[in-house]
């Protein structure tokens, strides 16, 4: 892969091979003799991500256990000038924590402590290695949630999640990760920890530091604790599955669901074909009898906090229900009645990555839009599919509602795994120079990290990258923090 | 005062002051001649804010209609070395837009362009001078709202707001100004013309600037331009105003609201002091017949858009109403029947500052608090007062759902201005000392512009402002741009 390939490989650059030395006799001798690992296994596991087009190879792992651990781990790194990669649940899509440059991995996974939720506050203090599922389940206990939310929650970390400025399926009601988001600890390359924020919804006292380091892939400082804001769990909601014949009417319903009597708390849609994946790898039946070129899936949500509301939720819908069909809008679907009904519909939607993966080879792409140039991008979009990928499979899916479109194209059988990558290298110019026409971003959630790095032009102007430039150099004077992600400096 | 005595008057220096005739015969000469006014009554005007504490004294004040004459305008001032002030609809309270030291006061007041809604995306593109209340207006149409909303809707500006991170009534329903802008048009110190996000909900392609000129208060960029996000105008709401005896039972009331089965809409809460300044600067009737040492205004909000469901509201609310009233949580209250009861309610709170500022002179702070802080910070906070102002009228209201109180001093009546103003001073360490102690913020939406610049470290350590000034020095080199405001470089 070019991506490999365009990366020195610094781990046989003997000098740095020296720094690596000392920085870990350093470690060894000032910190904790086992704080870090260079056992095979772990350096294979914890140098890469759910990408797995780069190797991994890293020089050791280091799994700290106190934000005093991390600050003189980072300290000693960033004097011997070793490169260091922070390293959460390791469930991203872009390469952000691959190690394959012979850095130190600092992983999280030993810091998942989760304070007593402030219930009169609405916050929780975690370690940034909280599991995101685990948070979920610490705060349900009181009512509360933190509203980030999507398929991988079950390995994602809350550092990671800050890291990247997770994304997933109920940015539509609750937004980014950013906004869930009160106070950090944050460790910079030096080894300075600086405590932003606390547990403060407003703080208008100069710059806004948190803002920073939410999303910037670990490249300004290593998270290492997060007050969280947690939201009041939903009552009642109810889940329907509509199937539409176009990404016209998937707009148009759009429009329909976000004037309807309900709060939305979730618009997906998915194409046939990621069904047909789904279907066959989980061995389903479909939900709903005619296959339909494109389905929504909607959670729409009421307002009472009682159980007794949902039956209500669902006599408010029927007559919405009703319009979008008499319409002609939607051509069918199916409203679940009850838990375990919408757990299957959405079992649909969340089960396409996993199932793309264990059926084929598929390259990922995440864009996104603004939603009003949705219709005019995805019939453009087909032009470049048909000219790059004729007969190709394209799978889509995505979170419409906020503009962003998961585009997956399958490997053939009949092709070599390098001619697909390099096929699918080509034509991502073509989907970017697409998305840079419609005002798009090249990466809706999955982030930059080494595999998108290439292609930041087509979202970022040379000025945006100049002042993320001046940032970084002036945070990380040395390149410490994961360097040769999200950009070059 | 002493904020005022302890800037140089640059203006009196003899070098600047060529500068400043330097640039603005450039300016008159490349740009355009009328760009600029040495008009006396505009330099008065426009060289001050809301607050009244420093004398303004700009060299001139430039009105550009483009962001290109900004950009030409900012990249002489750059090369002169003039200082620039960029100014919205001055009504901060912390001294951000004030010109005091012969700046150049760059208005946005003829740059107010508002462009059609996009009501598939629900985003409007706006210049940002233009007035909070317009865009209001102009999203109505559409049954859109920008939820950015306070008192100062009139003459506050989408670019003010942006630059100051705007709080206001609805933060508690719809977060701040941080949330509600997808994308930004910026001019930096040099001229440099950064265009950042567009109209996207998701964008994770590196480094989010967006949130470095978000709440920067002028001093890292100047905002030309803003595509904002727009929520639902709310269906039906409710208003009701509540007694009740202390601190605590307005905690405790505020936690038996967010859990009551409507959208918590606001949670305001004021001092009976600031009441009696209301009805008798407004000449209006008590809400209650017996006065009550604390007010809670709640509005609550149904999830219905049509009007028939703000009688289901209402109805819903009755017994929630009662039971505060059972457990003796609130003692008396009044819950409006219809829109004008509901206005006449919000202008009791509303009308506070005004109301104070005209029957008297106030000395204001703005903190935040952890929420779960509140009840023990308002306790030792009457020490302060007891200590510090035996016998003297403070006037306490405030968004205490955010953790926010606005606190108001007034000057006695036989008291000198200057002697008021050097006690307030005196017992405002205290009061610092007293917001640090418990982790909250010196200023939760005012800012800190000239007027809380010395008191940043106690909110801010001494590694959070070193890394403020690294980024103020990376993005404005030659210190342009609204210097001498929030921090020192």
């Amino acid at each position: 892969m070019a991506v490999h390939d365009a990366v020195r490989d610094a781990a046989h650059d003997p000098m740095r091979r020296d720094a690596i030395v000392a920085a870990l006799a350093r470690i060894a001798d000032t910190i904790r003799p086992d704080l870090v690992s260079q056992d095979a296994a772990e350096l294979a596991e914890y140098g890469r991500d759910w990408t797995r087009v780069v190797a991994p190879a890293p020089s050791a792992i280091a799994f700290p256990r106190t934000t005093e651990e991390v600050s003189k781990l980072l300290a000693i790194c960033d004097q011997e000038r070793v490169a260091v990669v922070p390293s959460g649940g390791r469930t991203g899509l872009a390469g952000g924590a691959v190690a394959s440059r012979g850095e130190v991995v600092l992983s999280l996974s030993r810091m998942r402590r989760m304070d007593e939720i402030d219930r009169l506050g609405g916050t929780v203090r975690v370690q940034a290695g909280a599991i995101t599922e685990a948070v979920h389940q610490h705060c349900a206990l009181h009512g509360l949630t933190w509203p980030v939310d999507f398929a991988s929650k079950g390995s994602s970390t809350v550092g990671g999640n800050i890291a990247t400025n997770a994304g997933g399926v109920k940015v539509i009601r609750y937004g980014l990760t950013r906004q869930w988001v009160l106070g950090l600890e944050v460790v910079l390359a030096s080894g300075q920890v600086l405590e932003i924020g606390g547990a403060l919804e407003k703080n208008n006292t100069g710059l806004d530091l948190r803002q920073l380091f939410i999303g910037s892939e670990g490249t300004l400082g290593v998270v290492t604790e997060a007050t969280l804001k947690l939201a009041r769990l939903p009552g009642a909601t109810a889940v329907m599955l509509l199937g539409v014949t176009d990404v016209a009417a998937v707009l148009q319903l759009f429009r329909e669901a976000r004037s309807g009597p309900f709060t939305l708390a979730a618009y997906e849609f998915f194409s046939q074909k990621c069904l047909d994946r789904v279907l066959s790898h989980r061995k389903l039946v479909p939900p709903i009898a005619e296959p339909m070129p494109y389905y929504v899936l909607i959670e729409a949500e009421g307002d009472g906090a009682a159980e007794a509301d949902q039956a209500r939720l669902l006599e408010k819908l029927e007559p919405w229900i009703g319009g979008v069909f008499e319409s002609g809008l939607a051509k069918d679907g199916t409203l679940a009645q009850h838990g375990s009904q919408a757990r299957g519909l959405w079992a649909l939607r969340e089960g396409i990555s996993e199932s793309l993966s264990a059926t084929g080879l598929a390259h990922k792409n995440d864009v996104a839009l603004p939603i009003a140039a949705l219709d005019a991008f995805c019939s453009e979009l087909d032009d470049v599919f048909v000219r790059r990928y004729p007969g190709w499979e394209i799978c889509l899916f995505g979170h419409v509602g906020d503009g962003n479109l998961h585009i997956n194209v399958m490997k053939p059988a009949d092709m070599d795994r390098d001619a697909f990558f390099a096929k699918t290298k080509e034509a991502d110019r073509d989907l970017f120079a697409l998305v840079q026409r419609h005002q798009g971003s090249i990466s809706a959630e999955h982030g930059i990290g080494l595999l998108k790095k290439p292609y930041l032009s087509y979202s970022r102007s040379p000025a945006e990258q100049a002042v993320m430039r001046q940032v970084k150099r002036a945070l990380d004077p040395h390149g410490t923090l994961n360097p040769g992600k999200v950009i070059d400096v």
